[in-house]
């Protein structure tokens, strides 16, 4: 609800959120979407808030928040499960209704978060990866994010430059590619939102120069697709344990290989010398550069297909359904 | 859950959500207060969150705002009645439980948050003065805030000094009371949360001489009762409607007549001309300052005890909540 399902610009959780709807909605199950009331989708669009709050300024979040969450509880009755992509927000309200709730973790936050999953530790829950998991949840499964690979068209061959794509902020290591770009002497271009303005002000603007290292602000699906055309790589020089990384994929999927940080989820993401490198630090990133031509392009894409598609997120998704209403079923018995 | 109840110095709604607690108990009910863990209460102290959030730095409000009010809920079963003084955040789980559920609306922060009220509007609200009220809501009465008459004692004659006590925000007008001391050359001495910093040192701090005009910081009941024997008059030139104004029952209590400006429930609390004046502008209050004299400080207590008084507030909301079961039980019939 920060941003339209799906988004414009930015907005995983939105994006995810928005596929599963869609790919269950394609497989011929019913699906209503609480979402902003401007978001596009093929399920039953349930809205109580016109906007996402990051795009419209005249929404408080806190409100925003107050009347969309409980619009669905209020409905729960209407619905055979409840898939909440809404933190630890939605949690306190499901004990309240009898429909089952799962619950993607699409992230910690911060530990301070975590009384309010321990509460509801019983609840069912679904993490993006392996590594991002608390111990003491009751996880049901690890479901990848999948990407809608339509978007993403293989391309036959790239191109020289360097790409990174994501939230400018230093847990994603946008300084660390500038320093890869500048020791390989390969030109860098920089797309995404300004999340830490002090951050891009110190370490990324002072070396912007429009030629060697740019920075082009977001981007959407097709600016994208124009960089994964001119990428010879996708730098993801994470500091911190990445919780999934669903641009590794979408550049695996148009067939770029991608040299990301060997933290958190990257190492499932990406098959190290296979769709791409994991690496340790910044030396290692650049000596890596030279193997890029080793990659085979459409390993790649193969992998993405195989793991990372909406088809196959969705098909767990159903398991994961089927082994709850289970679950409860034998509750009740 | 801001503050303990009842609070070691600021936190007005948690002190009346105390009183009401401690009254009802002394009543005869059977009353739980879901409270931070640190409360003092006669009543059954449910908590799950150990401190206030404004008490403990390591407490994320967020996080204890949903630990704490879904808490209640989860419980709604074991009540006739839930009374919740936490804003319109408990209303978004109102539908989701039998009991019925009345809200003591101790102020609208903004207007933004009234989108919540309007879709919750058909539940039970009570107002703090006649002239806190929005439109459209389902008020079952207004119930002033009663004030423990024990904590202020009368004191039979005050002192020359003037006094401010409340949030130093510009809400409160603490820029004119600075304004009427020095144009009447009395002495004045502030008390009170630093609210807005920069206001503060802006507005107040350049005023401060350590003689004529005094901040001394929050203080609780003991402090206050010290300003009161000090006390010529209480200023209070609220700059936009006051709610209730907990402060001017408090003063008049024991004894001290109040000059408030004339904006929003101050016209109920204050008895013009009886317990104090009601003014429009600073000239005004400066004027009024000679008729202080004229006002009879045992009239001041009386109209407290008669119309603030914590007793005569828990009967008031008695009759509240038999309203309400009265009402729910003919939804059913």
């Amino acid at each position: 609800m920060a941003w339209r399902t799906p988004p414009r610009q930015y907005g995983a959780w939105e994006t995810v959120a928005g596929n599963i709807a869609e790919g269950l909605v394609a497989r011929g199950w019913d699906v209503t979407l609480f979402a902003s009331g401007d978001s596009v989708t093929t399920a039953r669009l349930h809205a109580v808030v016109e906007r996402g709050y990051e795009e419209d300024g005249s929404i408080d979040p806190k409100v925003a928040e107050y009347l969309h969450i409980p619009e669905v509880f209020e409905h729960a009755a209407e619905f055979d499960i409840i898939h909440s992509h809404y933190d630890f927000m939605a949690l306190a309200y499901s004990r309240l209704v009898q429909t089952p709730m799962v619950t993607t973790i699409h992230g910690f936050s911060s530990p301070r978060i975590l009384p309010v999953y321990r509460k509801y530790a019983d609840g069912y829950f679904v993490s993006i990866s392996n590594s991002d998991r608390v111990p003491g949840l009751n996880y049901v499964a690890t479901v990848y994010n999948g990407i809608d690979l339509s978007l993403y068209p293989f391309q036959e061959r790239g191109g020289e430059e360097l790409i990174f794509l994501g939230r400018i902020h230093p847990d994603k290591g946008v300084h660390l590619a500038i320093e890869v770009a500048r020791l390989s002497g390969r030109r860098l271009v920089i797309a995404g939102i300004i999340q830490d303005l002090p951050y891009f002000e110190e370490k990324i603007k002072p070396h912007l120069d429009g030629t060697t290292i740019r920075f082009i602000g977001p981007v959407g699906v097709a600016g994208k697709n124009e960089l994964f055309a001119r990428a010879y790589t996708l730098l993801h020089l994470n500091t911190i344990p990445e919780r999934f990384g669903l641009v590794l994929a979408e550049a695996n999927a148009a067939g770029v290989p991608v040299i990301a940080m060997d933290l958190g989820s990257c190492r499932e993401v990406i098959s190290d010398g296979v769709t791409g490198f994991l690496v340790g630090d910044v030396g290692e990133a650049v000596r890596c550069l030279q193997r890029v031509p080793q990659i085979e392009r459409n390993a790649c894409r193969r992998r993405v297909e195989l793991c990372f598609s909406v088809e196959t997120m969705v098909q767990q998704y159903e398991r994961v359904y089927a082994t709850i209403l289970d679950m409860e079923a034998k509750k009740i018995a």
